[in-house]
């Protein structure tokens, strides 16, 4: 049977690990379940910021100075829609709309949004297979002192400043995993949780009923890589949505999270004196270099990643 | 009370004899009762191209070379969608999205096309009022040997290369025309027919019940100005659809499907042998130049309307 390792992802920290992933290991042989927690509707088009960013990633097309969207994109409709008096706080570059037309078209004729990403992902040359955690709304809100905020009004419209009390996946509980997600899971060689927001990248997922089941009781290793290095996010507001959650702002604080199914956490080597707390869980510790500063160093934490799961 | 003056409109021939009109009196005694015939969904877009020529004409964003859209507009987003795989032969600009997004984001938010197209006008700076025809859909439908076919299929994807049988104005029979349409012609100081495809841009206006009627009873006068000079249309497939319904292909053929309710029309003195013909169908004819070939003949043509109008 084919060795496939299946990877959750939320946006940029695991675009960059994937990107590293299928340079060590054959594409084909990666297959990734991705948040849809963050899916907004902007100016009545359906857009999908961390399937977009995995996919643009995968496809060579991500701007990768700004972690989103498509590179040298340019962003005419925007100026077009704020001459019209149009909220134009989500930037929806010209490029990237077609993305979200064709999005938002094919969904209007009743296909899915794996169908969607399926034709996305193989219009634009990704040969990992792609799936959106969920087909029905899962949408990440933050409760702020001011109420309730969608993800992308507090992340994007509010740059994350204001202060976090909460954090739910709206309709999740009603959710079912997309066709294809708990097969995967169950048949994959192995599973790597991605650096991401384990709050509001991977919980979406996670609050899918079944997809942590479907963790605890996979006959594959589960690795998680931690997002927090120092004590602090590499980088987004990872930091204050799990301090909002009652955890640790640190590499133990995501192993305490995914504890119940998680087999092995990367860890940062400045966090290496963590090493035993996590231990103590009942998880290994897998003490690597995970700043993913460059390709090189993309592709090394997904060597040691890949080489630990063969172990 | 204020002197307004009332045009009916289509695409490019309509542009410019606005332009110029409105540099000879004041853009805000211009209503213009624009064609929604031509009126596509375009990946899921409510396009409208008569509307946005005549407000792009009007806003002075239009490319003039093209006729349509606006000027130095890029493509990006096309190209997006053609990689996507969906047709392109619609060619819709960057810039130009902004305002199919605006306009069909709005309409599903319940407003109507008249409340849209004023939102657009007033955004772009156009001073004059721009009325569409109906606020319920109107669909120009024109028979070919191979089977009827949409408007923009016919004009645009075919570029109205194929034979016509015939030309039909779907739903207008039960279409109302939108608020103030009615209003604006009895209210008018003139009624004025731009230079537009008397088939399918002044058609589909004329289809709406009670807009022809409107016309006859109207105490201002009616003027048209022929979009056929020398036997030949200035542009477009005028000749073919005029062939198609019977009519002789010359501003006399003009003459004969305005009669109900016309007054004057102004035929380009290269037609001037037609103006005993066209005297014969009770019509006053008015001999000028009509070939806008430069903003000075725009201008020049609408003086010698507004001149006839007012005399």
């Amino acid at each position: 049977m084919k060795s496939i390792i299946v990877a959750l992802a939320g946006g940029t920290g695991a675009a960059k690990f994937l990107r590293g992933l299928v340079a060590v290991v054959p594409p084909e042989q990666v297959a990734v379940i991705v948040n849809t927690g963050d899916d907004a509707l902007v100016w009545g088009l359906h857009v999908s910021p961390d399937l977009d960013t995995v996919t643009y990633a995968l496809a060579g097309l991500l701007d990768e100075a700004k972690g989103w969207g498509v590179r040298d994109d340019t962003f005419r409709c925007l100026a077009a829609m704020a001459a019209l008096g149009r909220e134009t706080w989500f930037n929806l570059g010209d490029r990237d709309l077609g993305t979200h037309l064709f999005r938002t078209e094919r969904l209007a004729a009743g296909r899915s949004l794996t169908e969607v990403t399926e034709a996305i992902r193989r219009a634009l040359g990704v040969r990992s297979r792609l799936l959106p955690a969920s087909d029905s709304p899962v949408a990440t809100r933050v409760l702020t002192p001011g109420g309730w905020l969608g993800f992308q009004e507090y992340f994007v419209r509010e740059k994350a400043r204001v202060e976090v009390l909460d954090v739910a996946y709206g309709g999740a509980e009603t959710a079912s995993p997309a066709p294809g997600v708990l097969e995967a899971i169950h048949a994959a060689t192995a599973v790597v949780i991605c650096p991401s927001n384990p709050i509001t990248s991977i919980g979406p997922i996670l609050a899918v009923p079944g997809i942590a089941e479907a963790l605890a009781s996979t006959p594959a290793r589960v690795l998680a890589i931690s997002p927090i290095v120092g004590g602090a996010p590499v980088s987004g507001p990872a930091g204050k949505l799990m301090a909002a959650k009652g955890l640790p702002v640190s590499a133990l604080g995501v192993a305490q999270l995914y504890r119940p199914w998680l087999d092995v956490l990367a860890l940062d080597r400045q966090d290496e004196r963590l090493a035993p707390d996590v231990a103590a869980l009942g998880i290994a510790p897998l003490v690597t270099g995970t700043l993913m500063t460059d390709r090189r160093a993309e592709a090394a934490l997904a060597r040691a990643v890949v080489d630990r799961l063969a172990s």
